[in-house]
């Protein structure tokens, strides 16, 4: 039995370890950091929100950079070593933590110039915890103020993927001499959560979500989009890959990170979904199709996906419409 | 932010992944495969009794090497694939699969001939779910009757791990121009999960725990076992790492497996305990320790452990007693 409440550890945001491994996410980390030691003239004398501050590594940045001060929310019991390492890097004056939810705690100002916030999870809103950072913003942030990101794009491409397409799908014809079959329905509606080598992409890339934090609100999160995915070269066509990237519009110079195939691995991975159909594609060949993502209906945390294609091309029609989750 | 609900999510065990990932390890699953094929004569018209079933694939093996009837219990949607895989075999009339907790439901017969269950966690017990599996025993076991598997022990041994360990450690001094030293005393509580290459082996291996599932009680799950590791070369003793194997010594010929660093990867992998000194060691000086391991007090299913040590060396003269938590 692998041991679920290895997971359910993770789950309490005590456990130092999911900290240590977002820290050490280079691309993440040293992003927010650039994007708040290059625009000191941004920070300066603001009073800065830190909405889930974890280790509140990101309060510390603004600290540093000239805040005047920040306000640093979180639930976790880690908030107590986050004071501590305050405390240490003398910015105890600066740095007020506030221990609670979001929704339920109160601050001592009125409205804040800036909100930072790192609030992504795997295909950007699983986790939904935009819906705190929107809610922030509402209450709190002042006309014209801030929010660090602000910019939020969703993108889907084609991929070949057949080596692990069969790996994760032949088997269970024979399962040690099992038909082991009936597991398919369900594999095959959870998204894999991986790296994707760019070089196994088949196809351009489609933007299926543009998110502006400035002014998006919580029924932005759930949305349909089309898009339309022409092929780069004759290949076949086993899966289609999402990833997301983020930036700081109102920075000085341009700062944002993907999470895509195109950039350095980050710890969001990248999330596949494999398509019903094995397409046999020529170049310029295009799939057609609809992404839908919303919240679900048990579990508001947790995110359901529908995806509709149709491909007409010289070898292949194929036309389907799936469910998936992520698992 | 990581997802903490992404890891939430295998909790419930109705996700597929987890199933799969247990299935595809061949060390795991084929040995329980050759325990019971390879053991027809002890299978044979036999009742059987699968604790926590999963997919069944288990129960189908008992049931296609002989087995009278099979009943199978898990608590997790599950097993509603499970009964439809089951039906794809056409073992229909084979296996009886009961939702719910062992502790709570009631089986059709009194006592069974044979108990098959795939208990083991993180370091063996974490999860604790052996306890279920002797409840199953004491009240449904025949006397004489098996248990697939009957036997578990625990090793450990010292590691040679000074990249690692920097890597782990030593970033925290300076982290984006901060002092997150505060951040250490936690992160050395915790226990790493990961496979450990043989080659960083530096001492012999000592056994910390022998059991025989068919006399321990709980009591044996929570225990202190003293030990002595000899370096087996001239080396720095950076760590200790615990693995464990599990034998099935009813069978004709033994049958076994090991999730340690001599072994294939499990998914298990090793657990790695890092020591508060760096110990720099001479070939035959030893280590001399104590091992300590119970549930955690707020969780059962959780379990701490305690290292308490001392070496005197030639270049090296040290003693700490370290807690340690998985996470």
């Amino acid at each position: 039995i692998l041991c679920k409440n290895y997971f359910e550890y993770f789950n309490s945001y005590n456990y130092i370890h999911i900290h240590e491994d977002m820290i050490k996410d280079e691309v993440r980390t040293r992003t927010y950091y650039n994007a708040i030691r290059r625009n000191e003239h941004l920070i300066k004398d603001k009073i800065v929100l830190d909405v889930g501050c974890g280790t509140g590594i990101l309060s510390f940045f603004a600290a540093k950079y000239g805040a005047k001060h920040v306000y640093s929310i979180d639930k976790s019991d880690i908030i107590y070593t986050a004071i501590k390492i305050r405390d240490a890097n003398n910015l105890t004056d600066k740095i007020t933590f506030i221990k609670g939810l979001a929704e339920e705690i109160e601050l001592p100002v009125d409205k804040v110039d800036i909100i930072i916030s790192e609030w992504m999870g795997y295909c950007l809103l699983f986790e939904n915890m935009l819906d705190t950072v929107l809610y922030c913003r509402d209450k709190w942030l002042k006309k014209g103020g801030l929010i660090f990101p602000d910019k939020a794009y969703m993108y889907i491409a084609g991929i070949e993927d057949s080596l692990y397409r069969e790996e994760k799908f032949d088997c269970w014809k024979n399962c040690y001499g099992l038909n082991f079959t009936p597991i398919l329905p369900i594999l095959k509606e959870e998204v894999v959560i991986d790296y994707v080598d760019r070089n196994f992409i088949v196809t351009d890339t489609s933007c299926i979500l543009d998110l502006d934090l400035n002014t998006c609100t919580k029924d932005n999160l759930s949305f349909v989009s089309p898009f339309k995915l022409k092929m780069t070269k004759k290949d076949y066509l086993h899966a289609l890959v999402i990833w997301f990237d983020v930036s700081f519009s109102a920075c000085h110079t341009p700062i944002s990170f993907t999470t895509g195939p195109y950039g350095a691995h980050t710890h969001w991975k990248q999330t596949v979904l494999y398509t019903t159909d094995i397409i046999t594609a020529e170049k310029n060949e295009t799939l057609n199709g609809l992404f839908a993502l919303k919240k679900n209906k048990n579990n508001s945390r947790h995110i359901d996906m529908k995806l509709h294609y149709v491909f007409n091309g010289v070898h292949t029609k194929a036309k389907a419409t799936q469910l998936f989750n992520i698992g």
